[in-house]
């Protein structure tokens, strides 16, 4: 049992709250986009949560189809571009109302180096064989795409290639190389046009306070000007895996934030840079497909409380990935297999969903933070009531969190809340009881999706002393969305819900 | 609090349990199908429930504009049929999957003997000034359904008016002139085919068992042979009104089901018609449209209560009304206003909507009936496990029952509970807490849907001496389904749930 | 046969041509919104072509039941306002994105002074017994719309009552006493909020230059400023009538186009209402829901002329009615049964359908217009090219007409064409031919909507000396949409249509 | 101009037609299933046509990612199955109302004696390097398909491997290897459950009447008993490839018919298998999924002569594929590109969509066969008409045909003619018009739908001596489907169609 809690809050006071949920979402490779259960489970997390733009892997890769050479009638070889599954996959995100932030890579087989290549699918991540070639295709591709969307497309944020500071993704991790793709993909889109907004170096932990520094210091050294840096952002240690999944500790949360303001400090130091946007490109948990924690409410938690504060530095940040169609690993055996999504098949709602679900309503609620801690977030409404959300990340001490929330109001209101905790909104548990079956048919399913709904309940809060006071309790993992609107109730003529619940047999 | 219980059940035991729950469901006058929201709400109920047959007033009102008279060349005054609006409205209840429990009325006005009229939308309630004129519009209505349903028509059961007990909706409640109505209505149907099944008297409550015997005794004389006895069924005293809503108290149940005991002792009591099937056309608990209780948890429980009665007499009992698109007593001002729905305005279920999806879920699984007492029902499922529904109706000691289940069984199972009750899914509360606005919007709709969502939960049951024990808790006005299911866990290779979720910060 | 046209158009021709085809359609009383045939039937027009405006009779009528008086506990009558179906209604409108166009009328019964009805459902046409109860009726339902739909509901058009000087629409067409109802009406609602707009008389033809005149001078006499004029326009002879059908000649349409110009001029003749906007609030040929010539691809080819001209002296023209459920004259027998609707029953487009289609699209095409004449409108495209109607209205001559229509331009085009004629797009002819089903069933519903899409060509067309030419065929009572856009062909590598379609066996 | 005909028949003629037009359908390799285009297609081809089982290759290949292997923790190598995608695509098909026709094929490169790969998406067309582990692979998917789909999956048709008679798709084309997987596989699945049919050898021409005899003595010599035979059928010559396409002559139709008609005797020539029925699961014209003739109407003509024979000696013939979505030769550049499918990209019926639509349609009419030569085939329907589909394959003669046809009939009919040919329903000739857009977006796809519909057309006939005689015209390549349907027209009261579209202006 944790120790109870209040917090009031007195008119004025405020929190640094930068709610940037919705900017980006994660996706596995884009080639997966022309699958029929990848479009089902984006349009559900459209319809419920609404992102702005997504980014994934593989524009580039052979799946996509989109580079080709072949030999003229004069015997030379010469490329031609097909489009075909780039604007059925575009075309498909535009129905949905989502964008491209584009990620270039990986390598198109017949444009590469060398053969390696990583993944299941077979990314091939080596540099071009033709620096002159590969720009050509950058920046046909990016043509073709003004050409089919007009105008919003200069407005695609570009990011060159992924985590070249791993050598699985790049090569050697070669630095240098990377560099001289940078530059000259970065050149040639700024020759085609001026608007295009290209960032790098994307990279992941580890090595990324080096390889940020350098890329600055290199971009400083070369006049070029990027529109953005990228890294990426993932909070577990390293995982024990077993059969086709993967167990791992999550790491204390200050490390990974820390982590992250040495990026801010990093470019802050350039006088050239200073201010720059940082978009976290990827972040999540585990950083496997097979990790296990994605489907769970501790990673509900965590990942509030990462909202809450992601934004203090960061431009945007991207959850990786918005469903559960991916194949980096494989495919996977069942449907709650640890991947990375929101959604898990047949779109049933995982815990984490809510988390951006409850994020992207208090970022319509209101933007005015009057307090931010630990384990909450609250903002000032429109109509002058109050949002909010809470967690509960389960540790040692295990048990509820009780909170009571004191903050100024001179009207009656309506409290609404929405939970998801173990108890209340755990569809892992009840496939789990239900016999771990790997694919439910459509009854079970629905059983499922029912089993993945908040918790609704309201309650009225009569003012006093100027304050609205009340006391919330937070289950083991648990988030919960609130709103406190101001406003009485009108009763139609004749109407009496105390009467009317009040009766008994 | 009320006093715990326990149930054991032995293998061999039985109880009578006849489920007919989706035989039937009534509807508003036939002239609202034709509304979108009428349909939406129908659509809704299909999906989750599935009922049959449909019925409902007024085929013959004016609105549905099937019987004219004109004036031909010659000055004869002639009867043409307008099955525009027929032909729609059973268009559309095929397109969800049901089919008409015709009820033959009101009278259109043309054909009237008189001017009285019942309800807001204006019921023509007198016998016709010409009963060959009436005998042939129904002959030719059936004779169109024929044409355009084919042999499925002769399957629609057929009832000559309703409710000729109450001067409203029979003019005096003459007897013999319904006598009169139903002999020649009986009469040139069955002239028409023999395949139609025809039967009546519609009654409701207080004078039912003086016109079931009188009608019976009517058809004896007469050489008539109905196919099926009708007559209502409703649970609550008279009413107070205030405003546009009534309140009102239950009756003891006891008490309903005692009068219904009577209808099947008065049949049997002929030896021509002992065994007769009765239909139960109506049953609710208020038998009017503004009675707050239909909106609420208490209500569910009640109706749970019944349905798992109803069947010991009776073949079929007809919930009043699927929806709430209703005008008997005018239009209605608010989402919730005590319609007889099942579902509210934007789809939104009710309590007792889940009472009926249980009921149906128990009927798929399993017809072998274990245990039935006043708390609950229990069946044998074909896969070796149980289902089940409980209830439990707010009285004077309030609170919480406290239910233990044992039953016999030697396998690990799987019991799954859907939760309906005051805390957890009561759009009333939530509805009332938000402000009572009459018509929310559609971001209000979805919340309010949630709100309405049953809570699942799941837990592993092991047998102890070949028997599965499990306490329930029902809470307030509750009802509560619940499936125990056979078979062991088979995880994946490498899965291990325990570790998955066991984990902390 | 008539004789073939040539048309050639110079550099720097223009015509007037104000194309106001989508400011708004009609529709049959307020209340059949709720129906969900006509939700279907408007849904399918707003995809296909997409009103701005939708204005119908009845708002106030009883069956929208808006209006309530009660003895309160102290016997005393009020007032009280029930919005359900209004919200109903309106929030359809919302999700097909049509708006209303407000017709103030008619009279509650409870609210009217008198019993004189119009029309099968009964609209009360009389002058209220209380003016102050009607205004606060009026300003109460703009003040709620104006909660339910925020600062939008303002732009509203509100127009007072309909066709005031017909007997039938307003007792004794007493003009005096509707200067009263407009004077009451708008005074109220200007002083509610001076952004509503409010404009009359609503008239139909006959009276109307009187009736105009004499609204004008009382305006000026009143001190009132109108914000639009309305009236009314329809162009056949009086109808004869057999059995449930009126059949109707035509009149010289330039005596409509004359009978328009008159409100122009009779308005510009005040110096305070110069230049004030006239709505033509409806119009269509013939003026009765029975009147068999709406069915007809002459009726296209009619409107299409008036398409090309109304917008002339007028700001929009609200074809009467956008669909086929209406119910003035009783409910129709059959899918066809001169019904005022651009599609009938089951979304079968009718021929005048298309007509709009073609404007709409004429209108998304471009508005700068070339030529304009009694056969054709031609405007030039943002990309360079053309596109236009013809229309072949049949006369006396009988047939086709051929047209040959010389542009400038001097790139390859590619000419496309969309026919709707006698041959090619006829419902009307099929169903006929069928055996004139009442409602046909889906099979058949799908072969009328396959025989009411018009015939798509294309021909690649070549520049002459600068000038595009190419000779059309207008079928008998056909309106022919083209589009000519230029633009080479760009084959896939190794793609040769010839090739591939000149293949033989 | 072609030689007008004329056809007579007598009451009683007869011919033979046997009708399965809809029994099977091919699509590119299951894996496609997946994705959302080619699930779109299917549906709109379910709709429209609905066909009965699916054919396709690549069940076993890697992209379903089936078969799998791995080390357990004594360090052997273990099979496991993941029928992840399996369910997917199987469940989608039942969705659909279709099921699968097996063709067990390819090898999982795990599983593969060798390396050899076919096709853009590297099928695996080597032996298993272990049978019995092969045999496992088989009988596991369809124990698996038995518990998940229940016993109808015990009548899915399984087909062992495709064309092994070409070394590209069965290593060396080894026929004695291919007896050996045949033998192997046809025991394990009988010995799994008698019930399930299997047959072989899925030869295509060529080679095809060796194999085929000596198939059916390796099963006669083994005592095996296929149940059926099976075959594919293609008509045309070798193409000639430029870029992206091919370009083929197509063979004399006798030909081919003639070359069926050697495996029904050579089958008929073996005691054992005599009557054995025959499928042929795959036919179209090209045999290359860039064979530009399938987008064309000859196409559509040709097809509607094999549908008339193709049922004389064979139980069904699958058309080789219902959609576009396919992969073999790489990822299509264009809508339009001579794919197999009988829709395009984003749903656009091809010619022959409407071929096999037509065939459908008359086999719904009914099966009596009153007249089959060349050019038609009519059979009477049960209402007492007649029903039929004619073409006209363009020949050196080139024009149209006129085709007069007179068939015993007393009563007044209806004449309903659905036209495809080159001037009413070529889409390619109108997307070519437009510019040969590779994929058109939404308006250019609208527009192509439309400009993909049957004329629909339609005549009264009045019996002549007992006789209802019409002459056809058929455009060149045109297909024509006609329904004469009995029946007078009864016109509601008032209404007269003449005078209703007799009126000019």
């Amino acid at each position: 049992m944790k120790e109870p809690r209040k917090i009031t809050v007195t008119e004025g006071d405020s929190a640094i709250f930068n709610n940037n949920v919705d900017y980006c979402v994660g996706t596995g490779r884009i080639g997966l986009a022309l699958s029929r259960e990848y479009m089902d489970e984006l349009r559900f997390v459209q319809e419920h949560i609404g992102f702005s733009h997504i980014r994934g892997h593989g524009l580039f890769s052979d799946d996509m189809s989109i580079y080709h050479e072949y030999r003229d009638s004069d015997g030379n070889t010469r490329v031609e571009y097909n489009f075909t599954y780039l604007d059925r996959v575009f075309d498909d995100y535009h129905k949905v109302g989502i964008r491209p932030f584009l990620e270039l890579g990986f390598m198109p087989s017949r444009l590469a180096s060398g053969t390696q290549t990583l993944f299941y699918w077979r990314a091939n991540t080596t540099p071009p064989h033709d620096y002159n070639a590969w720009c050509a295709l950058v920046t046909s591709t990016l043509t073709h795409l003004v050409e089919r969307y007009g105008n919003e497309a200069y407005e695609y944020p570009i990011e060159v290639w992924n985590e070249p500071n791993l050598p699985g993704f790049w090569e050697h991790a070669d630095m240098k190389e990377y560099f001289r793709l940078f530059k000259s993909t970065f050149t040639a889109i700024k020759a085609l046009d001026e608007r295009f907004r290209v960032g790098g170096p994307a990279v992941c932990g580890g090595t990324d306070e080096k390889w940020i520094r350098a890329f600055l210091e290199f971009c400083r050294d070369e006049g070029l000007h990027p529109d953005f840096v990228t890294r990426h952002h993932y909070t577990i240690e390293q995982p024990e895996e077993i059969g086709h999944y993967a167990y791992a500790k999550l790491m204390d949360p200050e490390y990974g934030f820390a982590n992250l303001q040495t990026t801010r400090d990093i470019i802050d130091s350039f006088d050239e840079f200073r201010g720059l946007p940082i978009h976290i490109t990827e972040f999540n948990s585990s950083y496997t497909p097979k990790g296990v924690i994605h489907d769970t409410n501790l990673n509900a938690a965590c990942i509030a409380q990462q909202l809450s504060r992601l934004g203090d530095v960061n431009e945007s940040y991207s959850y990786w990935t918005f469903g559960d169609v991916f194949e980096e690993l494989g495919v996977p055996y069942a449907i709650f297999h640890g991947g990375f999504g929101l959604v898990a098949e047949g779109c049933v709602p995982k815990p984490t969903f809510w988390t951006f679900a409850f994020y992207k309503k208090l970022k319509c609620a209101g933007s005015d933070c009057v307090h931010k801690d630990d384990s909450c977030v609250v903002v000032r409404t429109d109509d002058g009531g109050y949002a909010g959300v809470m967690w509960n990340i389960a540790d040692s001490d295990g048990g509820e969190l009780t909170l009571t929330l004191a903050l100024p109001g001179g009207r009656e209101s309506c409290l609404m809340t929405q939970t998801v905790d173990e108890d209340v909104c755990n569809p892992l548990r009840v496939w789990h009881d239900m016999g771990e079956h790997p694919h439910p048919d459509e009854s079970e399913l629905r059983l499922l999706r029912d089993a993945a709904t908040p918790l609704v309940q309201t309650e009225r809060i009569k003012p006093e002393d100027g304050m609205l006071t009340h006391t919330f309790t937070v289950g083991r993992n648990g988030v919960v969305y609130f709103e406190l609107r101001p406003g009485e109730i009108k009763s139609d003529r004749g109407y009496d819900y105390e009467r009317t619940v009040g009766q008994t047999m």
